[in-house]
């Protein structure tokens, strides 16, 4: 078979790297090349268990690909071969491309400890059977221990903790949870979301054994206490899936993906790779970086989607912000761009800007919650925004948006000094304390004192 | 007595222009001087019959003013001399300053009907008793009929449709309410949300005579239907506070606002005008407009306050995005820019991208609802964004100061394309489609296909 646009994988990446496709070519043959009959939704996975009361109901559509004239085959690839532009499938015969774009995601980590092999030890796999297996699993427990306190573990934690009559523990090898992706105060504010709800959180552990017979019986940490539990979670990461390409000759990079410049493109000509498989680089810090979400993989489906047949200047791939929001309990937590622990590490000159406001004014008004906003300016060059983190209620979560593109257009901290916004008593702070404002201010403030 | 920084006007314009004042003069002394004891939070009024138990928890402390060592005088200013650079006060002894800034508001306008002066007939005015009384006086009424379906007299019927047995008519002149806010879907969209609550909006119908004795029986239309009311609400706009500027003597330029500069000078050297009171011109029309909102004064007053003894170039004022939210019965509406009304007003060369999404992914998480996006890009000049509109739940209003600092920073449609955002199940749109960016994909479709 024969087509010109090859898509491997159908995740988030491949989806929307096949929709934006079909609108910059409209007469190209697109096809989609894919494993799972049923594509789970990867970021609603930990919402299976409770608000969501079935796997089926967490499944991405094939709707968006029969629009978009997109031929949708069920399969599993078997061989990539560059130089023949061929690729080899498990049932069907193989096909040849002209451009082929490889979106195969990842998979979750594994340990280096004993009794993974126990019944009831499970791992966040994107599996629709898997899947339907782990939710009735959970629904049968009592004690449930949670490995690894990163943002999946931590959803976890916090929707398996609207379950009646459930026990759960979960470890974490840092000082505090959440710490790749907040500073210190936004992680202790999230684990108390979670310590609230009645989990109990072990910061500075590790696991060294799973223990029972057939079947998990306790979770034995470094420390030799043993955590009686009758099911177990192992959320520590996830890893590229890069088989495929390491097989066809491609470059990979030092951390393990599959080696991309700005367009997307791989080391082979008319190959192109996208998602948690390919390489990310950090937009300020200009560093490749481990990060796998959504939201990263579908801006770069998007850039290869413009860059196939020819480059297009406007869109590559500056480097990500790694924009990331959670929420906890009715908290919604989110950074973008460097936090400070970052900053430190990678020897920034910063100034810090923290405001506070209600969500709503006047701060009588019923149900109304505090929104804190800590900004990061970089201090010489130019004062641009540099990071930023964000925690309140759900309603304030777009503002994580406003500070990810103000990084992107390298906006300084004078800029908010006269940016206009919307207000409203029910919906938004007062225009009096716009806590994004008010903390620009703050740094300006600061920086006024420096000078 | 003298004063550095006098500030005339205690409503979030002046309140703002103080408090920013002092970051940026840490030295000079600042006094601001208002008539109201108690200064009420001005979009706050409408919540003040229901959802907040009285008119006192609707008042914006002094508290930022004691914090940041402003001196509050509370008096009437009964004139201004501009030689002397001296105030007069009705109570107090006169100041002189060096610096003035005129933040005189605005107040309730009027209609050239008959029997405005009947018992309970009620304007929103900005003022702590008055509106006690009127608080008092809708608790107690049966049947209201509100003059004017603005963004005001739609939050009244909103929060006044929560009181139990209470008949609520609205009149407006205009095809549908909300026209000089926005396009007619979102106006509909929102007379819906009200009509959904039981109240009986009457457009295309002006107002002739409010009737009855001493007191209000019944507003009879220009057609001679008689609604039999026992308390009208007229809301139909505000007018600039000029006097005192015109006694000065300062321009008044056409629309009746204080005539201002690009730094908020008025046309007396050292006076300087801001929010309600002042001349404001739209950042794309360049044309001056009758705009009046607490977050343009605010931004105003941020200006203001760093251009009083020198000029910052850097904080000039643009002019306005007019940039503007309302929440209606649950709804979420905002826009900010040209509406497409405006643009066909204006003459501009447009084009239209809309896209529709859930607010939480999968969509069948419980209490998924839809957010729309309108986007008005340029079609000659380099397709930047000209104008927003969305509506949706409240979790996506701040999703408009995302089109607000996009239009401010003169984004194109491109830009959307490698716009990296964060996204979560629980708090926004998909990563596979986030409506702002649909909308710009959609806009850049039609793009390719006229060229």
């Amino acid at each position: 078979m024969q087509t010109d646009i090859l898509i491997i994988g159908g995740g988030p990446a491949g989806l929307v790297a096949a929709v934006t496709a079909r609108k910059t070519y409209p007469t190209k043959k697109i096809t989609l090349i894919r494993k799972e009959k049923k594509a789970v939704i990867p970021c609603g996975i930990p919402y299976v268990f409770q608000r969501l009361d079935s796997v089926d109901k967490n499944i991405m559509g094939n709707q968006p690909l029969t629009d978009n004239q997109i031929d949708l085959i069920i399969d599993e690839v078997t061989e990539i071969k560059p130089t023949e532009k061929e690729v080899l499938l498990s049932q069907h015969e193989s096909y040849t491309y002209v451009k082929l774009i490889l979106a195969l995601g990842s998979s979750a980590s594994s340990l280096p400890i004993t009794g993974l092999e126990k019944e009831n030890v499970w791992f966040v796999k994107k599996d629709f059977d898997y899947l339907q297996k782990f939710r009735e699993a959970v629904l049968k427990s009592k004690k449930i221990t949670i490995i690894g306190g990163g943002f999946i573990g931590m959803e976890f934690a916090e929707e398996l903790s609207h379950i009646p009559n459930l026990e759960i523990n979960l470890i974490e090898k840092d000082n505090y949870c959440l710490a790749n992706n907040f500073d210190k105060e936004f992680a202790l504010a999230a684990e108390k979301k979670i310590t609230d709800q009645g989990v109990a959180i072990f910061t500075q552990h590790t696991v060294k054994n799973i223990g029972g017979e057939r079947k998990v019986a306790f979770v034995e940490l470094d420390n030799g206490e043993k955590i009686t539990s009758d099911l177990v979670i192992v959320s520590i990461g996830a890893r590229p899936q890069i088989d495929l390409a390491q097989k066809a000759g491609l470059v990979i990079e030092k951390k393990g993906f599959i080696q991309v410049d700005e367009y997307q493109k791989t080391s082979h000509s008319d190959i192109f790779a996208i998602g948690d498989c390919s390489q990310t680089k950090h937009a300020v810090t200009n560093k490749n970086i481990s990060i796998m979400l959504a939201s990263v993989a579908t801006n770069e489906a998007r850039i290869v989607a413009n860059n196939l047949y020819q480059l297009d200047l406007i869109r590559k791939n500056p480097g990500t912000i790694g924009a990331f929001a959670t929420s906890l309990n009715g908290l919604f937590l989110g950074a973008v761009g460097l936090t400070e622990k970052m900053a430190q590490a990678e020897n920034v000159d910063y100034l810090i800007g923290e405001a506070e406001a209600p969500n709503h004014h006047p701060g009588t008004l019923p149900n109304t919650q505090k929104i804190k906003v800590r900004l990061l300016f970089s201090h010489s060059s130019e004062n641009i925004l540099l990071g930023g983190e964000i925690m309140g209620p759900p309603s304030s979560a777009e503002m994580l948006n406003i500070l990810a593109l103000a990084i992107q257009q390298k906006l300084s901290l004078f800029d908010f000094n006269t940016w206009q916004i919307a207000t409203h008593p029910l919906l938004t702070s007062p225009p009096t304390a716009y806590p994004i404002i008010s903390a620009a201010q703050v740094a300006l403030t600061k920086l006024h004192k420096i000078k």
